[in-house]
């Protein structure tokens, strides 16, 4: 059963080192059928280059193994608190990316400085508050994912059209529509927040007009996108 | 028809990823035929991987398609500016690569700082200046073209001597005589943009010597030019 | 004899080229069979790429060659003082990775900023002092040890909870409970030390929450480790 | 004729791409026959790709073709300029490798901070002055291997205890006992520049201490050097 979300799921993580996206196993992607409620996600601590479909663990809403022989990501009940406020989300996706994950250290929202940022994210990408002592001692991981989607409640923004998220002292998560989309976002992130350390350093209060970001996002998403063979 | 400019052009926009000069699809190159007054262009947001001669699309001057199933690329409008302007220009390229685009965010010029810069630019690499609001809500790819003439109008520019812009919060475009020369641009151009940000970093107001920036440009360029197999 | 030992050793410093830790020869990776009391390592000054099992040299705990035909790494009188301090190392790797050696240059602890870090490292990684000109001129490498060991003791840090150092003006030097263990230690240190140098040039004075520390160090390592397939 | 010294000049020119120190043809490397009072160097603007035994050209001490349909590297006077001034000088490469070239445009010496520099080069690696408008209208390439010789005569420096310069607003040169050997320094080169950025941006007034540079500088070289298997 779930064969073939478990083998999207597969080849999506393996989509992570293929990027430069992680060391080691500092990763994983999961999917969602949202019909059957259940998610399909990398297990906790085994190599890319030993995961086989039958190491894709199958698990429910509640965390609940439905399928599978290994233990789940140590990040699942993350995101599933993504999955279950973010209605339109179909993947997610969790790394240390070096870059991403500096801006998470530095405990700061990458800023959204020009167009190759707008063409994905449509604003600054956020970064959460703290968590607690009593956050981070009990349910840590799924109190991560109640700060990220506290962070969008607070920012009124929309996760579809922000697609990604930093975790403060912690590393990036990002997602999209199934799980590949999610990993195509993670790439993105990793390259803009690149792109940003250096701007800023160069010029340390530049921000991108705001004309400029509206047009970009604008011709790529929504409904009079021109980009691309619609 | 076009068969063997569209072989070229295909074969210009795979060296984009060979050069890292590229994320996914972001990047395309032109090539223009100014007997026959029409340009072949990679198609839009489609993966280099999966590109083939056939997919190159042909268009006019008036950015009406000529020869092609697939919509061209959406800064089409941009490269139409650039040959209109620059008569000796046959061949244009857009990217992000990621230095020149930190230069491009920052929205400052690429100071000629060293004989790297000089054996290619004639002087700084200008940045445009930012786009208003009218030049981005209508007609925006076509705009940024005018802009890039623009700003070299201003300064007097010779843009076969300093062939590569940066247009404000947004990224690089490149040219030369063909579409290979406008690739070769946008590597040099890359390297050189990463070389200034840490050459600035480390002596903020440095700048190369006029004489050492005319002799390494002449020596290369123009009627006396002695590097290589003259 | 010990050839079994030998050919882990040889994996081992064979992983360090493939992780791009290591310029030309310049690494070297041991590992101590306890029992025995004699210790594996690297020959001085030999290629990767050229390097067999039959090169690695066996040395007892006084660095006498027990068996091989080539020198030992100089840097043999280092290892040899962690695996006498440190009773639960099994192996120890000596680089000059690009990052973490940057951090010894700037005389610096590598601070504790994110979870990437806490994941492995129990808090900051220490400097350790600058040898004095007779440690220096003398007995070089076993001062070198000797300053490590001094540094740990100092500070009342426990090596397999902060399984490296960095060297004042010199280089790192990791552990682990294996030569394996301790080239991924190396791995994990030169990843946290770059994302700390940018860390700190985006927020000069951040350090992670006390709290997130714990929690990532212990859900990886201790008895109540809840990370990957226990 | 020189069909072996060909070889060899031709084996340590590919080797640049290989150690990533080159973008295009930016390079070249000269090894000098001293019996014969000729040098063999790469050809002006050919691709390392391309490039065979019969494109090296051999020119003697004026600079004068011996051999070799090609015109010589446009560097070669610099070449020969190190040669003339440097008796135990075996090879010469020069390239614009990119954090090397990023100290020349900075003009600025490479501080010796930590023992990665020590182990090859006794000292800071020292930046020229810049040349005069006279001197770069005139026999640029020659003087510019004048004012790399006055620079170590002013300075004192023995050639083959610090085997680089920056040339101020230019690039490195790099030399050794033969091309091989000078091409292992400038690799060194690149990764202590690389080192020496980022150590500065950590903890700007940071040197290495005399009594460590003294001890990695001898363990490697001179009579008492211990390293490797001598």
């Amino acid at each position: 059963m779930y064969s073939e979300l478990k083998e999207k799921v597969l080849e999506a993580n393996l989509q992570l080192p293929r990027h430069g996206l992680v060391t080691f196993t500092w990763g994983n992607v999961s999917e969602i059928d949202r019909a059957s409620g259940i998610l399909a996600i990398k297990p906790s601590g085994v190599e890319y280059s030993q995961m086989t479909t039958d190491d894709i663990v199958i698990v429910d809403l509640d965390g609940i193994v439905v399928e599978g022989q290994l233990n789940p990501s140590s990040d699942t009940a993350t995101h599933i608190e993504i999955y279950k406020a973010f209605p339109d989300v179909g993947g997610v996706v969790h790394t240390h990316s070096r870059n991403a994950t500096i801006w998470a250290q530095a405990g700061l929202d990458i800023p959204a400085l020009g167009t190759t940022h707008a063409d994905y994210f449509y604003g600054d990408i956020p970064c959460t508050r703290c968590l607690t002592k009593d956050e981070i001692s009990q349910n840590y991981e799924k109190n991560t994912g109640l700060v990220i989607v506290e962070e969008f409640a607070l920012r009124q923004l929309d996760p579809m059209s922000v697609p990604s998220v930093i975790v403060s002292g912690h590393a990036p998560f990002s997602w999209g529509k199934d799980a590949t989309d999610a990993v195509h976002n993670a790439v993105v992130l990793e390259e803009v927040a690149a792109m940003a350390i250096a701007t800023r350093s160069l010029n340390s209060g530049i921000k991108i007009q705001q004309a400029l970001s509206d047009k970009h996002y604008l011709r790529k998403h929504g409904a009079n996108a021109y980009y691309g063979q619609h």
